[in-house]
């Protein structure tokens, strides 16, 4: 057997050729492996089993997320006729200039190349991510969690078997064994994106050992911001949204900020709302006025992403107050302001160094799908490339492509030098 | 006084506010800061002579970077004024979307956040790279080379000086001792983006021991292709001005690779032009038939940035070969094709993985000035975010903003989900 770096860099060697693929074949190898994944039903299903039967220990919602049904298996299909639909974004133009006659500067999309995906549990990521890539002529290397061992074997042989003849499959590999976590994370020369997808512990592992780059989130802690001149009913219904909606989902909400004028108003009716839902509430003393029975928060859980059906509440005095709160504990993930009144507004959108900004709506709207993307990668709170949720642009670079006739620099250099005329134009470059 | 992680954290708070300032007072700003600097040229050359005189180590092509006359700072003065000519990028709507009735998605361009800049010699990145930054609202923090100590010192003053009273100065930040630049290393929790400014080991030593992401390149191993199809006389000319046009830049030519079908009329010619010139060729056996006075080159020549009038010369069979041999020795930064031949020239910008690919142009092209961009912060190797000449568009990220009115994501799901309509809308979001 190859060594995994050795795998790897023939896989990213095979993965340059991907850019000069037509979108035809692309197409054609995802309605293979949709067609493919869909009939095969039965065997994704009873690898699923083996999964399940092999590892007891696996319980609560991480067997819920790696258990899949015939539903999960026509969401993965669908998944992959979906990315088909989308636009083929390799060899797309994004801007061209004549620098002088004869002399054209090119920006064009392209793939990045290799793609690193390390995921636990969720057997979903393998046809998800797999779509993305072949539609955007990345190649990838897939290391999945040992709980879904069986399952991810099973897709991934049964959509490379659905390829095979149509498109290349050498740049794909799925990786089984722990050990492999690390030697992937050491692969800088061969990785260029990783794309972490599991739980708060395990990205910030990923994060704090590589030098490739990472694109997603390790915690989100939400914040809704009631302002001064909030909508009683609506702050009502955002906070509760943002909170049970999905508690377990990143984008929750985990700390409410109220402004203290409202405090009166507002902390008795949302108590009451929380505790009909079965939420645990805990809050600093300038809140425990107005809803005596929760319970006292403690310093850590400003900085706590509870996950769960728990809050935190606590008062301030302004908008200034809320901005500088959630960014000094937020985790630059997804922020709601309840207000309106547009200077409150304005200074909340502009100042919260947030992925996501909300006015007046749920932090639960923070999702590809919702977003109208088609696909979803992750969410980033990277602050360089992709930020927010992520659809198939997280995959694509540029690269500059100069079309000339023989010009060298030192005609535009010296006293007597040749001007450049930096004329932006309308011409697309021809990638194949 | 404050340790410097305290410094730095405080201008990073200090740094959120850029983001809501007028493009008429950052433009009032640097017009203070252009005429403060060609104001007091006086006290920037005295203060240099004395860098000059303290460090008598510092000689050839540092001491040529070191050096600063009154054409240098009349250039710095003419770049910041550039600056203020560009287009302010915050607040720029990318892009919006009606999710559904009143509730609309913005894509806005917001600043980084706080770009920590560690630099050798040249004082001109001090003007620069802080007049870029103001203009995009970004803080921050410098650390320039013990040799520029006083000349980084002086200009950073006569700049901070000009803007007090107009614009804020606390997210800017001058560090000046041998230690700093491991404390910046270490703060990813207040540093949003590295640009390393000198020599490639001063460049790899920063990118492997941060966790923040580098904007840059370490090495610039470019090639030149002569193809089968080549216009003799082009290739000549293009060859020659990506090797002595200016050797010692990133961007100057270290290996041509030459098809073998044209080494006869090509190999002889160029290598007289490169005796001619003082280069020293060291080449493959099968170039060295055609140039029998050149260098036998070693297996490490392949791989050597030479910044120096050297270059290695070696023949291939085809323009795949070329492209295999450019994307394992290259270091994916400007690799040229020389070609009449259209199915050779796609295949060469497609396949090759750098961020500059030239058709029948020298690699000297490689530039931010020369590709239009007006202010450049350097030439990026990486594969997210930024790649090739970099301008202000690499200062910048972008946030999601959704303006509604009280939605929640409870409505959108479940069996009787209202369904998003995701229309995209041509709508500025105001940022003030």
């Amino acid at each position: 057997m190859l060594d995994i770096a050795t795998t790897i860099r023939t896989a990213k060697e095979a993965s340059r050729g991907l850019a000069s693929i037509t979108t035809e074949v692309k197409d054609r190898a995802l309605e293979a492996m949709a067609s493919a994944l869909g009939s095969r039903k039965e065997e994704v299903m009873s690898a699923n089993m083996r999964d399940i039967a092999e590892n007891p220990d696996v319980q609560g919602a991480m067997l819920k997320r790696l258990k899949l049904n015939s539903d999960k298996i026509d969401a993965m299909v669908e998944g992959i006729r979906s990315v088909k639909g989308l636009k083929d974004p390799v060899g797309e133009t994004m801007s061209a200039m004549e620098m002088d006659d004869g002399l054209t500067l090119y920006q064009v999309r392209c793939p990045i190349g290799m793609i690193g995906v390390i995921f636990e549990a969720r057997p979903e990521v393998v046809p998800q991510i797999l779509s993305l890539c072949i539609k955007s002529g990345n190649g990838v290397v897939f290391k999945g969690g040992r709980e879904a061992l069986n399952s991810n074997r099973c897709i991934f042989g049964i959509l490379m078997d659905a390829i095979k003849g149509i498109f290349p499959t050498e740049p794909y590999v799925m990786l089984e064994t722990r050990e492999d976590v690390d030697s992937i994370l050491g692969l800088n020369d061969c990785i260029d994106l990783l794309i972490p997808r599991g739980s708060n512990a395990f990205v910030r592992y990923i994060q704090s050992n590589t030098a490739i780059p990472v694109l997603g989130h390790s915690s989100g802690i939400c914040h809704v911001y009631v302002d001064s001149a909030a909508d009683i009913g609506k702050a009502l219904d955002v906070v509760l949204d943002s909170k049970i909606q999905y508690p377990a989902a990143c984008n929750a909400v985990e700390t409410v900020l109220v402004n203290s004028s409202v405090a009166k108003d507002f902390l008795p009716r949302m108590d009451s709302l929380f505790r009909q839902n079965g939420v645990e509430v805990r809050c600093d003393p300038a809140s425990k006025m107005y809803m005596p029975s929760a319970v006292d928060a403690e310093e850590s859980d400003w900085d706590t992403e509870y996950n769960d059906m728990i809050v935190s509440i606590r008062t301030v005095d302004s908008v200034k107050d809320a901005i500088d709160f959630i960014n000094a504990h937020g985790s630059h993930h997804t922020d709601a302001i309840v207000t309106e009144d547009r200077a409150a507004m304005v200074a909340f959108y502009n100042s919260v160094d947030s992925a996501d900004v909300f006015v007046n709506a749920s932090t639960r709207f923070a999702d590809g799908f919702r977003f109208g993307k088609g696909a979803e990668i992750g969410i980033s709170t990277n602050k360089i490339h992709s930020r927010g949720p992520v659809g198939m642009e997280g995959l694509m670079i540029y690269k500059y492509i100069i079309i000339g006739g023989g010009q060298v620099v030192k005609d535009y250099s010296g006293p007597d030098a040749r001007k450049f005329k930096h004329i932006p134009v309308d011409r697309e470059l021809e990638m194949r």
